[in-house]
């Protein structure tokens, strides 16, 4: 690749390691090589091949078991049983599509509309974020007529031509819409400012004016509530609110990407958009819908979402089928009877202060931040000039990987460790991360 | 909606008809309205509320059965067993993403490569079909420096953007995009000549030229080897072979659209595109590839896919995950096991004599045609001047319906009938077709 892509390339497996691999995992990756797409990426210099997963923890061919720090998918845990109950059932019973009347559907948008603002009252399904941003940001440009979006400099939004356009992460290869304005996340470590939420709003007032002047017409601000390809930017809560202003003043539509945040990953809400106390005009959902069952939705202001409707039908062949929809309501159901919001709350906040005490010890530990289960850890050369150490990040990485903590990088400068386990994480497993975390930074700064 | 849509509008129910309807049915399709986005439809002026399904029959809520004559998505027949057993296995032991190494993504690219050309060696999975067409239009854009697609007049290639935007069966209310052209179908029925290989080649050629005068450089044809939604387009095979060269003359890409003729629909051949005899630069894949379960795929030649690769990465979260995969290789494996090609191409045959022999009866058929359990039954007012009749072919599928046929119309004239059932469909359920479509016919013309 001849681009640095902070959110794709990092600590991948390249072809020059191949020695170093045992001979089976060898034998998998020249598989890959050779008849997979070159897009794909492999995590780890040594990468690593798993077989059973459940909870929190995950196994490779020979065994070995790993905390898996990373994957909000299995966000239940891994091969949860009431989803997988769910599952089978529905797919010996019926599977088909939204032109047939099917009750499941119906009850799952109830019971999600429940958890979402009032104003939010139409639902739609796909079955990836991509879709799901791809037709938020059709809607809002069929709303407003406009179509210029306004982005954050690290935003990733999906794989669809319109969405990898809105999606600096991917690259430089990746060509970003004349149209499109990219803004500065709101960084509290490394933005100094009073006001956090007054200067994020500057900044998309500015690119609201640029493009204008541009002959842009203004469609909306979309935006990952938490920022996680931006560095994972928990706090503090409510700095949305006057940007979600700005962006209504001008006319245009807050669409709120909650792929990552959404689903009671902060704890402190069941969105993270609400963190901020906002009502958006479009809500995205994604990954952990179906805790690992192709799902996603769009939920919007019925009188935002018809300036599409009325012009434009939209069919999703596999959007809202009744096998998807089950294993999502079993999601909704177990997030709530496993209590996993307050679960994320109570643990991410234990992770939170056993983190931080690692960092009284480690130089390198610029900023530890997040809300619930949603960690981001910040590696830095210099604490003083906050100086990002991407080279000790993709280390540290590796060490983790050797130590059973399987977990990546996020950030325009790619040296945030980003914690974000199954919710299924608990207190045991605490300590694991951090001892890991403890020799691999004493074996690389020491 | 303001305009017409051949494939998204036809036999809707519409509000206005909710008094005629039971009072369950009436209740969920009000529930329909309240709570969904305004772009969804349900087939028919009485909507099918399904409870279950099994091999070509689903049954609705008050326990009567239908037949399917339409979803190609269920293709080895409706909770096929091998398929349900696959996913429940998969589901319960490991689901992940293809930033670790699994086999089973490597297992069925071996196998799904086997079915297709040698020069087409690189697979990439994604979820659904509208994905794998957006980044196959990509990766021609990417290998030719072009954005000039030529897709046929009343295509369907999918739901995002940049899919919707070469998707004229979408309606007026969708925007085409500028730089592509539109051709006629080579459609036999319709179009006097005596080689329709080399007019449907001059249409394409003549586009290319077009496009070029007003600055716009070739990237591709994108092409639905059946013609699906122009009307069901079987025939004769070879029609496709010129057009091709011409493609690859003016330095484009063929992409292959098989969602819809693709795993053996089409019994002459595995893929629609071989029934012509040519190879394509890409082929993408999507609804029977799972049996239901959302997985798509792309498969191209290794020069045309690393334009693309090479400046950007791609990764789709639910792409090629552990339970998507064995669901496909189920479908893969229950395709060879049942021989389900070879009886595509017998019952299809006798399916098509069958309702020929309907056509020696009923003058409103004008044309019986298809390739394997992929047919086309076009509707008109007047057999020598080929009159579409719409309105008759939209009052037979409400009268199919009542007889429990299910299935749906397609063509710019909206005026053939679509049947495609699961490749379960049996001999003895030719005579519930033919006997719903001959009472039908009488009780609509006579």
């Amino acid at each position: 690749m001849s681009a640095r892509s902070t959110i794709m390339d990092d600590n991948s497996f390249r072809a020059e390691h191949a020695d170093a691999l045992d001979p089976a995992t060898r034998a998998l990756t020249e598989r890959r090589e050779k008849s997979l797409g070159g897009s794909y990426r492999l995590f780890y210099r040594r990468p690593v091949h798993l077989v059973r997963g459940e909870g929190q923890y995950l196994w490779d061919a020979s065994g070995r078991r790993y905390l898996d720090m990373y994957n909000n998918v299995a966000s239940l845990g891994h091969c949860h049983p009431a989803v997988v109950e769910a599952v089978t059932r529905q797919a010996s019973t019926l599977n088909t599509h939204t032109r047939y009347l099917h009750e499941t559907i119906l009850d799952y948008t109830d019971d999600l509309l429940t958890t979402l603002p009032a104003e939010l009252d139409r639902a739609m399904y796909m079955c990836t974020g991509s879709e799901a941003n791809d037709l938020a940001l059709r809607v809002a440009k069929f709303v407003t007529g406009g179509d210029g979006v306004i982005v954050t400099r690290e935003a990733y939004h999906g794989t669809s031509e319109l969405t990898s356009s809105v999606s600096p992460a991917l690259g430089s290869g990746q060509p970003i819409a004349p149209t499109a304005r990219l803004v500065d996340a709101p960084d509290a470590y490394r933005v100094d400012t009073p006001d956090l939420g007054a200067w994020f709003a500057q900044r998309v007032s500015d690119a609201i004016d640029d493009m204008e002047r541009a002959g842009t017409r203004f469609a909306g601000l979309l935006v990952d509530s938490l920022f996680s390809s931006d560095g994972v930017l928990p706090g503090p809560a409510g700095y949305l609110r006057e940007a979600a202003d700005v962006v209504h003043r001008a006319g245009g539509v807050v669409i709120a990407d909650e792929v990552q945040p959404g689903f009671a990953r902060t704890g402190e809400a069941f969105w993270g958009f609400a963190r901020h106390g906002i009502v958006p005009d479009v809500v995205t959902m994604g990954k952990p819908m179906g805790n690992g069952i192709p799902v996603s939705g769009l939920v919007a202001r019925t009188e935002v979402l018809d300036a599409f409707s009325d012009r434009i039908p939209y069919f999703n062949t596999f959007g809202g089928n009744p096998v998807s929809m089950a294993a999502a309501r079993a999601v909704l159901d177990t997030i709530r009877s496993e209590g996993l919001q307050e679960h994320s709350a109570a643990i991410g906040a234990e992770l939170l202060t056993a983190l931080r005490g690692l960092a009284t010890r480690h130089e390198a530990i610029g900023d530890v931040r997040g809300a619930g289960l949603f960690v981001g850890l910040e590696l830095v050369s210099d604490r003083t000039a906050l100086t990002p150490d991407r080279a000790l990040a993709l280390d540290v990485l590796e060490e983790l990987r050797e130590r059973g903590v399987l977990t990546s990088v996020a950030g325009p400068h790619g040296n945030v460790l980003k914690l974000r386990p199954p919710l299924a994480f608990a207190s045991a497993d605490i300590a694991w991360v951090t001892t890991a975390l403890d020799e691999a930074l004493t074996v690389l700064t020491s």
